[in-house]
């Protein structure tokens, strides 16, 4: 045990495996999130009690794991903002998917507080983050990353430190996500075109994930069409969200980027669908929808 | 040793080490290119001498690894057809990437000259090929698969038996051609996004190939951009053709492949700069010269 007190601000599937970790490891963990039961849940299996306003002030880090980057800036620096209440040499851990610049303005703002930032994002899923095996993609001031070491070495199987200032870590994200964006599409698409060609899908997972054409998220993915399940472990509506920050941060750079926003057109159709709160393979049903070929089912 | 006696028509990258890997495994081997180099390379090695059409009714099996189907179709049932002079019970295995109908027409036209066909198209590229390390995805009569055991067992580690009729084959590999191209497209289209985010092109491959954004192409492919070594070991120009004969099959299935559309552009598109014949990581130049960054240059 150790004395260590830190808090997770948004209790997702990556924000509630982080925050497991860190109360495995023995940190004092508080859970925040405006789903009650997610909260409820937290402290149930033994994270700490208390009003986040009332605590804040104790805390050596705060990891924030919240959906976008105008959730993060209203948190930190919104009405009430947290900032304002952590205590001088604290760290916040921003792990949400946002653009560079976006990190650059949060270790501003935080440093004029006296409280370090380190621009953290995540790669792993909420199986990663559970087992505490997260990959760290981390870039920061080192008393940034010192203040942070209770949290990484926690959560954290991999942490890559990518620089001296915030920013880095989120360039790297965003090309992590464009990748595996495209490549999401790429099994639906190709998976998909197999089954016109008389190609059983798990035929397909067994022989292209032995050939040139798998990727990660190929043989991740491509079990949950073959099972039929869309049981969301990461959600199709990941995906128009973080394309369109990739695709943002391009255009700011004056870069095309063709195959990204050829696959966010893909999962917006898949949201037109209706299919945005379905795990993200459920991106091939718009492929077959629209060849008029059949998926498996769910249990056969 | 053994009498076995066997030929490859097309001493390219892949029918080069194809036909290495006959001569090592001690099968009687003739190599045939219209570039008399290559020829001559193959007997220096240890090759066996003799004109086709003189050789070609001693043969037990010839493997076809010609560019197209129209090289293809010419060698087996042109003018002169090689089929015509092939004995009862040999094996002619088709391992250009073809359409499955195609497949499906040379092994009629194959059965009706009492010549067996092995639909056998491969994967794993020249430095698997010369090492007997090939990948075939392979579909044919199970006649026509004895037949090929010798020729299978000296140049491949895996061997896929895909179906009891051709076509299954050809359907595999160009559903791992769809992917392979799109994930080289896709690894230059994050590389070069990141040069414009200042992640440089090394520490690109150093995390990204550790996380949920990387493919067995990024792998391989990333690491000639950045040793800036276009030397050929797959040229740009194999995914026009490629690309090509998966978007024909795709149409004929009334089956809409956008991403795969959007890799061939680029490939196109590289072809048009000149760079057809530099290796296909080359397609990072495309991405480049529009963002007017630069890329590693060789040596440096």
């Amino acid at each position: 045990m150790t004395d260590r007190r830190v808090a997770v601000i948004g209790l997702g599937s990556m924000g509630y495996g982080l925050a497991q970790s860190c109360h495995r490891a023995g940190l004092v963990t508080y859970g925040f999130d405006t789903v009650a039961e997610r909260v409820a849940r937290f402290l149930a299996e033994g994270g700490a009690a208390g009003p986040l306003y009332e605590v804040a002030g104790t805390l050596d880090a705060v990891a924030v794991v919240v959906v976008n980057a105008a959730q993060a800036e209203a948190v930190l620096f919104g009405p009430d903002a947290l900032v304002d209440h952590l205590k001088p040499g604290a760290v916040v851990l921003g792990c949400t998917t946002v653009s560079p610049d976006f990190a650059r303005t949060m270790e501003k703002s935080c440093a004029a507080r006296g409280v370090h930032y380190l621009d953290a994002p995540l790669s792993g899923g909420a199986a990663k983050a559970a087992t505490g095996a997260l990959t760290v993609m981390a870039a920061g001031r080192p008393e940034a990353f010192t203040a942070a070491a209770p949290i990484l070495e926690a959560a954290a199987g991999e942490v890559f430190r990518l620089g001296d200032a915030a920013g880095a870590g989120s360039a790297m994200k965003s090309i992590n996500q464009m990748l595996a964006g495209i490549h999401i599409a790429a099994m639906a698409e190709a998976m998909t075109f197999g089954i016109t060609q008389g190609v059983a899908p798990e035929r397909f997972l067994e022989v292209i994930s032995k050939c040139a054409g798998s990727s990660w998220m190929l043989e991740n993915r491509a079990p949950h069409v073959i099972e039929g399940d869309y049981t969301p472990r990461s959600s199709v509506t990941i995906w128009p969200k973080d394309l369109g920050i990739v695709l943002d941060i391009a255009r700011d750079a004056g870069f095309e980027a063709p195959l990204t926003a050829t696959a966010l057109r893909r999962y917006e159709a898949a949201v037109d669908l209706g299919l945005g709160p379905e795990d993200d393979a459920a991106v091939a049903k718009v492929y077959a929808r629209q060849a008029g070929v059949d998926l498996p089912r769910f249990g056969q």
